[in-house]
């Protein structure tokens, strides 16, 4: 289908999906989630194409295994749908209530934000869980997702499409791009007037093509040059936990620790044993001259590039610092303002870290790696916002809403 | 200054400001208010610069009022300063609090934007609210004024530079861009990293062309095509009192309303009065056929185009429908989802009308009018969103607020 046609079917759905209670919104949830197992062979031979493809084309071996769908992991998929049906409805609250001098009664109400355009590389899970939260907060979505999975993203689609049609829903409130040129993304992301938002989801390469090339209000999401910074009154071993814990629990990922930060006064003292702990995980540690000298059979030199570097690898950066206070700069200028963390004992120092650091989540003695929605107890996540509008932090479905104001009068002009 | 420049220093200043306590910031906006009555008679000197130029380069006489500085306006502006000093800190709420299981503690609080740069057109009094907003709210503001307005704001930001440093305040939270080529302003808009947030306000070109042209988020603010429903069950008086007062308050604002939507079993009973009253005041009635065979003196034909119009003028259009889901449907299609209103007494229609409106502010029984940061009980106006995220409506001082998460633990990681 042509793009602006799609869009504006993807428009006039809007309406409809926020219009559904609850109920109506949940049973096709259920359906769907049925359907896909239900559909699992279908799934997995569509799959099967992208996968020869992407063999063929030699993509790397980890790159495929994220591409690749099976039984079990559609059976997985569906159940994530069932827990996203399962979730409070964000559209049902009421968010301020009152009355003014003149008789006026308002009230805040979410509401869904309208078209929600996700764009995304290669894995179809996130074809379904992006649908889920969307149509789950009343939102019509259009996926543009990575040509890599175009057979299984159709496949899924016209599943979903199905189970919205089964409950009586209009089918667009789902729409996948299939046409994988550029220029189509780049339209795509013109469509001002059809698509009320845009959010982006993969590398930072990614995020930064749609924040340079749309003219839809962005959700920045993702990139996490994630600090942890030991204070001179942390805690030895809290200290090493934390950051074993923050960089080495999974590599590939944004609120992973890609950088640490070394208050002088536990340079000698706890540093040699966390780079030691570091280097026992095949952790690369490249660090200032101070770090260095602290454990100079493990650091290896740092360049300033280093500090500003998601690494999303075996590798850490380490600044020496003075202070709190040149600790938070130093985190301010290079952060990507997503997760950083303090250890200390001294809750006045904890209290300047949590102020002073500009990030979505600032951490007391606790890995960076719980910004997610789901160890946040939202119950499901679209992405980790790294912007200041709107949403900052992991996303769920209260940040797919934005709110209206309902005003009664009766009879009052403005005098 | 060069840009980079100007820009780097208001990102430097950014986290001095936020840093600031409720009484340190008062006691600023206070002294600046102050320094403005002080200084007023070079402020007029300085306006009568901008003056000058604009009546010799042929600018209309409202414009060039619009534009003038009189002792008396200075006191208005100057207390409007102290009344935002009055205003609630918005920066002292913690939104909410929670516990999880491993016991994390999570506390999402307010915090500034950081810098907020604001692109506008003539005059003068924008600058002194949109730095008490910004500055009240924690933030440092970068300023593009109209350049009819030079002298005035050079002048203004002057005396507001001075009042920060008598405070011991960095100087740098406010920042006034002089060069007025339109290159200048471009790259102000590309200056991503540096300013957080752009927030236009005036006309809809000027909008329409920072959202074209800007890589930082933006807030739309402004245009309004506000739409007044008048239901089968309307009160006759009511309709005529809130349309009268909705179009003819005040001609060149956003919250007027530029088209009425008429229910045709009303159209022969409630529209002739009302076509007659705008009539009296002198307002051009535009019409589909059904409104023009009710009311054939009075309403002249209208074109397709007059629908999407915001004439901010003595013009208004009509719709005729045959439902309230006939309404809402015109309405979401040419509204700006600014503001509308039912009049009616059916509260079946009005719920409808409210839940199927697409617009920030939907009234029933009243005039879109009240559409207004201080007819809401906020206090302080920065502008009207008319976009979906982060802020809906009119935009006070939490508006002007993100938030972060402060997350306290005792050594968890993630399992």
């Amino acid at each position: 289908m042509e793009l602006t046609e799609l869009c504006t079917r993807a428009k006039e759905a809007k309406y409809k999906v926020a219009a559904l209670d609850l109920e109506s919104r949940n049973r096709a949830l259920l359906r769907i989630a049925d359907l896909l197992n239900e559909q699992h062979e279908s799934l997995i031979l569509a799959n099967a194409g992208d996968i020869a493809a992407a063999t063929a084309k030699g993509m790397s071996i980890p790159m495929v295994d994220r591409l690749r769908l099976t039984k079990e992991r559609i059976a997985a998929i569906s159940e994530g749908m069932r827990q996203v049906a399962a979730l409070p409805d964000p559209l049902a609250e009421v968010l301020e209530e009152w009355e003014r001098p003149n008789g006026l009664r308002l009230k805040k109400v979410r509401v869904p934000l309208g078209v929600i355009g996700i764009i995304y590389e290669s894995r179809p899970n996130v074809t379904v869980d992006a649908f889920a939260l969307c149509f789950k907060s009343g939102n019509a979505v259009i996926l543009k997702g990575g040509s890599d999975a175009l057979h299984s993203n159709k496949a899924i689609c016209a599943v979903i499409r199905q189970g919205l049609e089964e409950c009586g829903i209009d089918p667009d409130v789902i729409a996948l791009i299939e046409d994988s040129d550029r220029e189509t993304t780049k339209k795509f992301m013109q469509m001002y007037g059809y698509v009320d938002v845009l959010i982006p989801r993969g590398s930072a390469g990614l995020i930064r093509s749609v924040v340079e090339n749309s003219r839809i209000p962005v959700i920045e999401t993702g990139a996490g040059n994630c600090h942890v910074y030991v204070d001179a009154a942390a805690d030895p071993k809290k200290a090493k936990d934390i950051i074993i814990n923050a960089k080495t629990q999974r590599l590939g990922v944004c609120n992973a620790c890609e950088s640490l930060v070394i208050h002088e006064s536990v340079r000698e003292s706890i540093f040699p044993m966390i780079a030691a702990a570091l280097h026992d995980k095949s952790v690369e540690v490249r660090g200032d001259e101070e770090a260095r000298l602290a454990a100079p059979e493990i650091v290896v030199e740092a360049s300033e590039e280093d500090f500003a570097k998601e690494y999303l690898d075996l590798l850490i950066s380490v600044k020496t610092v003075k202070s709190v206070e040149e600790a938070i700069e130093h985190i301010n200028r290079h952060s990507t303002h997503h997760s950083e963390a303090i250890i200390t004992e001294d809750p006045v120092a904890a209290e300047k870290f949590l102020n002073g650091v500009d990030s979505a989540c600032v951490y007391v003695n606790a890995s960076t790696r719980f910004t997610d929605g789901f160890e946040f107890g939202f119950g499901a996540e679209i992405g980790i916002s790294t912007q200041m509008l709107h949403a900052r932090g992991p996303m769920g479905l209260k940040e797919l809403t934005s709110y209206k104001y309902k005003i009664y009068g009766n009879g009052q002009v403005r005098g």
